[in-house]
């Protein structure tokens, strides 16, 4: 089985708020679809979630009343952008279910506490594809906080020992720099958790509270822990994706899964 | 605290696929925001819900392939309906949080298997208005089935002790047969459940899997059993709502919880 990341800055225009990529996230649910491979797709909130979370700081916790509001909005704003990608999803026959974070897990000063498994388990034997996404959640020491699509992709690794964990973004893969503003960054095509280490990364330059490079190589390098390889390529050029799942070299970065 | 169940029928229109009554809602949830007291929102799926349902028979369990695809298509709809109600009760400034049932409960043969009642009682706790629905649902027994919302309004009069449990329906409230088609209906102003049993009803005429007057009986009952007195109101007209969360007495059934 496969995991796939749709990042919320492929499937939405992350500078503007509520915008949805419909083009794009139809054709990545084509190019699913065609594979044909039992996944799990976990969706960045993108500019659906980020702008809201940042203007009332809901990952600092609960520290102030108008904060409740404005966890009530984001998921709600969330919830809105799911169905957008559940429909696109149906649209193409990919029997997709919801499974939202602010209502089946709870984190605990950010890190992960409790999540039930099990619901996933149960709609994968059925057949369904389950799907999750970066949302508002319940925090056992903050009252809440985000998880975020990078957090649950790395707990439904170790939990679910995939072929391969696909992250896709709006670039080619890794880079030693962020390639949108340094032209001289140099692309890493196969590579392990420890060179990535290594590097000294730009952060990126959008609004998101959750992601930028520094995150991700965190992310990678617990889903390397679990063994499982990753896969990091780009949403908008034509199949990449699709031939990914089917085993297809592809433009991307690969970093190695860490054998025990 | 209250329990409001907002029937299908009062927020959508039942014969027509997906139409949302904003008007009423929104009037509703002035109503709520009004009487500013600790609620548990409980809604109907209406014709968001019941007629893919029918069509896929849902409610039968999972026994051809191609309800999987009618069990995704309906979720996704019960919950873009969701998507209105929480836009309608943030728009009111009520902090409305969704728990969608086929995420975060189990069923055995159409009986509740296992509800996490926390998640409930974690928003509750942190100033949220929880906010639940008739839903699609795993089933233990038969694969998947469909939580009503009249057996999750049970279930959580059970587990909260509510002061009172409002039905709000499209009907002032009980009547001895069904009163769209029998014009000679007496009205129930006061009853026990008792009374209530020996009633023989006449089954209304809507397309509803999971409804009509016997269930609704039945509920009742069961909520009687956990001492919460029940009222049952109608809910297009004006202020019939607020005024009983205030404690004033309207043109409704009121069914007595069964003291111990």
């Amino acid at each position: 089985m496969f995991l796939i990341k749709l990042g919320g800055s492929v499937i939405t225009d992350k500078a503007k708020e509520c915008c949805f990529k419909q083009d794009i996230m139809d054709r990545l649910a084509g190019e699913i679809r065609q594979a044909n491979k039992q996944v799990i797709i976990i969706h960045g909130a993108g500019s659906f979630g980020h702008i809201l979370a940042k203007q009332y700081k809901i990952n600092d916790g609960y520290k102030r009343k108008k904060q409740i509001e404005g966890f009530a909005l984001t998921q709600a704003m969330v919830q809105r952008l799911n169905n957008l990608v559940l429909a696109s999803l149906h649209n193409h026959d990919i029997p997709a279910v919801s499974i939202p974070p602010h209502a089946v897990l709870s984190l605990s000063d950010h890190e992960p506490a409790r999540i039930d498994f099990n619901i996933f388990k149960k709609y994968l034997a059925l057949g369904f594809t389950p799907v999750t996404f970066g949302d508002v959640a319940l925090d056992n020491q903050l009252g809440f906080s985000i998880c975020s699509g990078d957090l649950l992709i790395q707990l439904l690794a170790a939990e679910f020992k995939p072929e391969k964990v696909i992250f896709v973004i709006d670039e080619d893969g890794l880079y030693s720099a962020n390639p949108k503003i340094n032209k001289n960054a140099t692309f890493f095509e196969n590579t392990t958790v420890k060179d990535l280490e290594k590097l000294t990364t730009s952060l990126d330059a959008h609004a998101d509270v959750t992601e930028g490079m520094k995150g991700k190589i965190n992310t990678i390098k617990q889903i390397a822990k679990t063994g499982a390889d990753t896969i990091i390529l780009n949403g908008n050029i034509h199949n990449r994706l699709s031939d990914t799942l089917k085993g297809k070299t592809v433009k991307s970065t690969l970093v190695y899964g860490e054998k025990p």
